[in-house]
C-alpha cells in the first residue's frame, strides 16, 4: 500500500475522536450563533436541516491528535488542541470570506452572502472566544498528572492557540496590503504564507504534544513540521487557485487571477523579468480584467516559470517538513503517520 | 469633595500605568494593523498623525488596576489584565461599529468607514488575539511568586477574558435577533446587557485579583460588582441614546430609537401595556420612521415609564454593585475606589 493510503483511515480515527468534542464546544454558542456555526461547518443547510456534511478534510484536527500521540500520550489527550484549531481556523474561512467578498466555499453560500455580513463577523468571532474557552476549560482537559500540570498544559496550549491567531492575521493583513501594491516579491509572499497558512497549521502539529506536558524543544520541532506543511499546502493550493480543476476546488477557473491575489506563482513569475513578467505586471495593474485577458494571464505566469517555481516550492517544503520530524525522538508509529499526513496533503492533483 | 470628584484621579493614575504596556501590546501588532489601531484608540488621526487623543474614560483599565489593589497586591499586577481588556473592549466597538453601520464613534468616521469593512474586520481580531497573548506572557506577568504561580495567574486571566468575551458576544448577538422581533420583554433586554456590558466588566473587576493569586470566591465577588455596575452602566448608556445631548454623546438625538433598538427603556415602555405602548410598537414595527415619529416614540417611551424604569434599575444595579463589594475582604481603600468609580460611571448627566 502507498503509505498516503493509510492517511483516510488516520484522518477518520482523528474525527471520530475529535467529532464528540467539537460538537460540545458548538453546542456552548448561544442559540443565535448555533446555527450559523453549524451551517458553516456543514452540519446542516441554511434552514437547518441536517445534512451530514462534515466540513473538510480534517487535517488540522489529526496531527493536534498525532502530536499527542507522537510524544507517547493517549490521542485523546491532543483533543481540545484539536478542537480549538478547527474552531480558529473556521473562524479564520468566515471571517476571510467576508474580508474577500467571497460568497461561494465548498459549492455553497459562505455565511455573509446567506446571513449578512453582521452574522458572519459576530459568528467568527465566537469561535476565536470558544477555542480560548476549550483550550483552558480545566475539566475539559484530560487527567494525565496533576490538575496544576493540566492547567499548565492548558495555558501553554492557549499561548499556542493566541500566538497562531496571531500570526495568522497578520498574514491575512499582509495579503490584503498586497492587493493595492503592483507587485511582491517572492520573500515577501513566503512571509505572508507563513503567517496566513502555516502559524495555525505549526500549532495544530505541536498542540497535542504541549498539552501532554512535552518539553519545548520536541513541541518545537512539531511546530516547525506543521509551518513548513502548511507553506508546502500553501504552494499547492497557490497552484489549485490559478489551473485547479473547477468542480473539485469550488471556484471559477483562474479565480485567484481574478482577485489578482499575489500568490506565490505570480510572485515567482513577476520577479523573473523579460517581456513575460512586464506584460503580466501591466495586466495585473490594470482595473478590469475581462476573461480572454484572465486566461492570458494563467498563460504568461507559466511561461514565466512561475508554476513550476511553486511546484519546487511545495517539494522542498515537504523535505522540510519531514526532517523536522526525524530530528526529533517521536514514538515511531505516529511519527510514520504524520509524515503520511504531510505527504497526502501536499500531493494533491496539481 | 463629593467622593466621585476623586475619580478621575484614580482614572489618571490607572492610565499612567497602563498606557505604556498598551502602547508596547499595540507595538506588537503588524505594520498593516498597526495605524488602523492607533486610529481607532484616538492616538493618531485617519492620516497617522499623533492627535494626542487617548480614547475614552478608561474605566476598565482602572477596575483591573483597583482589583489587584483590593487584594493588596501592586496596581501594576493587574495590568495586563487591564490592557486585555481595553484590548477586548475595542475589538468589540470596532466590529459592533460593523455590524450596526455605525460609520461615526466619538465624533470620528469608524474604522469600517475610513478603512473598509474588510479592514475593520481584521484590526478587531488582531485586537482581540492580542488580548489573549497578552495575559498568557509569562514575561509580562509581574513576579509576585514563582513563575508556576505567575504562570497559573495567567491562564485564570485567560479564561477570565475568554469567558467574558463569549459571553459579550452572545449578548450581541442576541442584540442583533432583537432587530427582527417586534417586542421583547425586560428580562430578555436585561440578559442581553448583562452579556453585551456586564461581562467584560466583571472580567475588568476581577481581572487583577485573578493576576495576584487571589481565591475563587474574592474574584467571584469582585465579577459580581462588575457586572452590576455594567447592568447600571448600560442602564444609563440607554437613557443617553434616547435622551442624551448630542453634543456630549457625538451620536443624534433619540439615535436608538432610530436604530430601534430594543434597549431596556423601550422594553419596559413596551411592556407597559396600554394605547401609548401599542401606538409605540407600532411605530417600532414600521419599515421607515420619519423625524417627527422618532420624536413622537422618544415620548411614548417617557409617558409608558421606561424612562423612569431605567433610571430605576440604574440606582437598583449601583447599590448591588457596592452590596457586593461591602460582602467582600478587601482592602479598605481600594475597595472605597472601586466604589467610587461605580458611582462616577452611573451619576451621569441622564
Amino acid at each position: 500500500m502507498i503509505p498516503t493510503q493509510r492517511v483516510p483511515e488516520v484522518l477518520t480515527r482523528a474525527r471520530e475522536l475529535v467529532a464528540p468534542a467539537l460538537r460540545g464546544a458548538i453546542e456552548r454558542l448561544s442559540p443565535e450563533l448555533r446555527p450559523l456555526a453549524a451551517y458553516h461547518l456543514g452540519w446542516v443547510d441554511a434552514k437547518g436541516v441536517p445534512s451530514g456534511g462534515d466540513g473538510g478534510k480534517g487535517v488540522r484536527q489529526a496531527l493536534a491528535v498525532l502530536s499527542a500521540e507522537a510524544v507517547g500520550a493517549a490521542g485523546s489527550v491532543g483533543t481540545p488542541g484539536a478542537v480549538a484549531v478547527e474552531l480558529v481556523h473556521n473562524f479564520s474561512l468566515i471571517h476571510d470570506d467576508v474580508i474577500d467578498e467571497d460568497s461561494e466555499r465548498r459549492h455553497r453560500p459562505t455565511v455573509w452572502a446567506l446571513f449578512g455580513i453582521g452574522r458572519a463577523v459576530i459568528v467568527g468571532d465566537a469561535l476565536l472566544a470558544l477555542a480560548q474557552q476549550v483550550v483552558l476549560d480545566p475539566e475539559a482537559l484530560d487527567g494525565e498528572g496533576t490538575p496544576a500540570k493540566a492547567r499548565d498544559g492548558g495555558a501553554r496550549a492557549a499561548r499556542c492557540i493566541a500566538d497562531a491567531t496571531a500570526a495568522m492575521i497578520a498574514g491575512q493583513a499582509l495579503d490584503m496590503a498586497f492587493e493595492s501594491v503592483p507587485g511582491v516579491d517572492v520573500a515577501g509572499c513566503l512571509a505572508m504564507e507563513a503567517g496566513k497558512t502555516g502559524a495555525l497549521l505549526g500549532c495544530a502539529a505541536s498542540i497535542g504534544a504541549v498539552l501532554a506536558g512535552a518539553p519545548d524543544s520536541t513541541a518545537q520541532a512539531l511546530d516547525t513540521y506543521g509551518v513548513e506543511l502548511g507553506l508546502a499546502f500553501q504552494a499547492v493550493d497557490d497552484l489549485l487557485g490559478i489551473w485547479g480543476d473547477p468542480v473539485a476546488t469550488g471556484k471559477p477557473a483562474w479565480s485567484d487571477l481574478r482577485q489578482r491575489k499575489k500568490t506565490l506563482p505570480v510572485a515567482a513569475a513577476l520577479a523573473a523579468g523579460g517581456p513575460g513578467s512586464e506584460e503580466l505586471a501591466e495586466m495585473l495593474a490594470a482595473a478590469q480584467l475581462d476573461e480572454p485577458q484572465i486566461a492570458r494571464a494563467a498563460q504568461l505566469v507559466e511561461q514565466c516559470g512561475g508554476r513550476s517555481a511553486a511546484r519546487e516550492e511545495a517539494g522542498r517544503r515537504l523535505d522540510s517538513a519531514l526532517a523536522a520530524l526525524e530530528r526529533s525522538d517521536l514514538v515511531p508509529s505516529a511519527a510514520v503517520e504524520l509524515a503520511d499526513v504531510a505527504r497526502f496533503v501536499v500531493e494533491r492533483d496539481y
